[in-house]
């Protein structure tokens, strides 16, 4: 048995890693820009890109590099540094070489695509970052862009022989996925000593029922990032402690996310149970968390239970009239053609979706699979931050 | 050869239709909510319906009835008949039984889902429709829901040995689709000397290039009927001529549906090219169709080639900024890496944006795929609408 404690230090959290945030005249006003995350020992790496074809060039880069330890992370904001060819590239190594002491440093990029980074103002940046640092809310602020809130998170895990071992991470998402001005990224680090052959298969998992449970807009940014870094300072391990923690730090800043996602008042849960299999379960969850007719009806507070099934149906996974459940938290408005959505009904689940957190649940009553998404609605806010970003 | 103009009349330009909109109490204030398609000798029917497995009762209803000709079309508007299960279906039995003459009548619906038709209503507005009448608008009045502007259109054709034969058309769409309260409903006549056995597969084809190829918010509701009556008063057909006409119907009908969008201000072509093959440019025009990204930078009349670029590459079809080529209208952006975006070219593409019709065109350069896909873009009052459409 274990012991998962929440804790405090974001990325600094686990010993031995270093984090800061800077402005190098990026983002206007001296607002921070630049973030470094620095570990005194090597680390493994385990990442998830995004599966956008028109991949940023400091994932290009990332897979340049093959298999290797590093100490080092690098993270702008302001400009993603996609669509921009070789060239963009380039200009990733000639900054990188500017680092001492970085051991295959990796570069992370947010922000607007299509423009070079600006090198000088990235490379003088780099001159202003402090190693001794243990400042990860400060790293967080720095590669915000549409985020309202920094997110952060930590925990401490106690085995069952008192030996203790640290996850934390930084991330920003809000637009989720703006891929012009915004993008998901997520920077863990772990002094656990587990082992490098199983951190990219507990990585991909956890994030599937987390990053991949997500969204604001149905949209994959050009830059979707998640590293996991793990220097093993710690002798402490056990694998299913590990994940379990890590999902907990995943699950949390994935939910935070959401919770700013642009313009977003409500964080809706969609459980979809009774699917064919889990994998369809996995599409009606997410066609209900993608609906902008599902999404404008949670923000109009309007129990519309005609475009959950709709959306549903529409969404071609095994599904029919005569087998479907759903219900509003605890209350159920339709079941199996039995309609339970008179006027005190309607009531009830008004008052339900007035709530800043709900779930809507669908059984569908075609077979065991079963899935959690999780979305926001969509509101006048969401229209004017993507129309109106650039002015 | 032949000749294809335009003419007058909707449904009832073809010869031996009539048809009407009446007040039957369903819609506040005396608005015109039922509507009649009468044709003096029987017809041949083709169709295309929803992909959504909640089909609404309507459209079960006429898979119930196996090969058939009709003379009768009732629609009405306000309620969907969607989620009714068979309780619904034995509802459109006991409607269509009152209607005298009528012979394997066909019904209609669109609105509300989950809500009972009222049949007593309808019954009583059966009695008011006039069998004589060829008011093809008024019964394109009385199928709109959100619609701002009633929707119809006819062409003559003359062939080479002066023969002639007609089509014509109602249709709404609006919410296109919102299925809680809109839905697409297009209803087409002719009096061509059309084969039974080739009606369904040419409109079949045309249907992709026209409804399939048209979005607003990406969904896909329990009711989507688009009916082809052919009663062939004319002996006068020629297939590439029928086929040319029903396209000239389907395809302005479709963007006047755009452009009726709820809460559209532009009516965008996506003209994709170069991809691997003609699906792949309908998936990557479709997508840019229906991002949310994209639509809200239309609204904001921001020339953001980053988003256009973004979600091809997030489409998943075969794509890389190496071979990517984007334009607004005349204007190239972004060329095989080289970048034409300066301020002049910023300038000169937001006033392309601001034209009330343009073309964005993505050359993949990965093929000889192609495809073009209509959209609108996506503003404050789509959010007003959907949120509040209840009240």
């Amino acid at each position: 048995m274990y012991n998962i404690i929440y804790s405090q230090g974001g990325v600094c959290a686990s010993a031995g890693f270093f984090a800061n945030g800077i402005s190098a005249g990026l983002k206007p006003d001296g607002a921070k820009d630049m973030a470094f995350i620095y570990s005194e020992s090597e680390c493994n790496v385990a990442s998830v890109f995004t599966t956008n074809k028109m991949v940023a060039a400091p994932i290009k880069h990332f897979y340049s590099m093959g298999d290797f330890k590093t100490n080092f992370v690098l993270i702008n904001s302001k400009n993603a540094n996609a669509m921009t060819g070789n060239v963009g590239v380039g200009d990733i190594n000639e900054i990188l070489s500017n680092i001492q002491g970085a051991q295959n440093p990796i570069m992370s990029s947010t922000g607007v695509i299509g423009v070079r980074l600006p090198k000088e103002k990235i490379i003088e940046g780099i001159k202003l970052f402090d190693y001794t640092l243990r400042d990860s809310n400060s790293a967080a602020h720095a590669i915000m862009t549409t985020d309202k809130f920094s997110k952060e998170c930590a925990f401490k895990i106690k085995l069952d022989d008192d030996s203790v071992f640290n996850i934390g991470a930084i991330a920003k998402g809000a637009g989720m996925i703006n891929p012009a001005m915004a993008t998901m990224l997520c920077f863990i680090t772990t002094d656990a000593n587990v082992p490098k052959c199983e951190m990219q298969e507990i990585l991909d998992e956890v994030t599937k029922t987390t990053f991949n449970a997500i969204s604001v807009d149905g949209d994959t940014s050009t830059n979707d990032t998640v590293l996991l870094l793990s220097n093993s300072k710690s002798e402490a391990y056990e694998k299913e402690a590990f994940k379990e923690a890590l999902f907990k730090v995943m699950h949390f800043l994935a939910l935070e996310m959401v919770r700013d996602g642009e313009g977003a008042t409500k964080l809706v849960t969609y459980k979809v149970s009774g699917a064919k299999d889990d994998r369809e379960a996995e599409i009606a969850a997410k066609a209900l968390s993608d609906s902008l007719l599902v999404k404008t009806a949670l923000f109009g507070e309007d129990p519309n239970w005609g475009r959950i099934a709709s959306t549903i149906g529409a969404s071609g996974v095994e599904s029919n009239e005569e087998s479907l459940k759903i219900s509003f938290d605890n209350f159920c408005v339709y079941d199996k053609g039995e309609l339970f959505f008179d006027v005190e009904m309607e009531k009830k689940c008004a008052i339900v979706m007035q709530h800043k957190k709900f779930t809507i649940s669908c059984d569908l009553g075609m077979g065991d699979g079963s899935f959690k998404a999780y979305g926001c609605d969509l509101g006048h806010e969401y229209v004017k931050i993507n129309a109106d970003y650039r002015t």
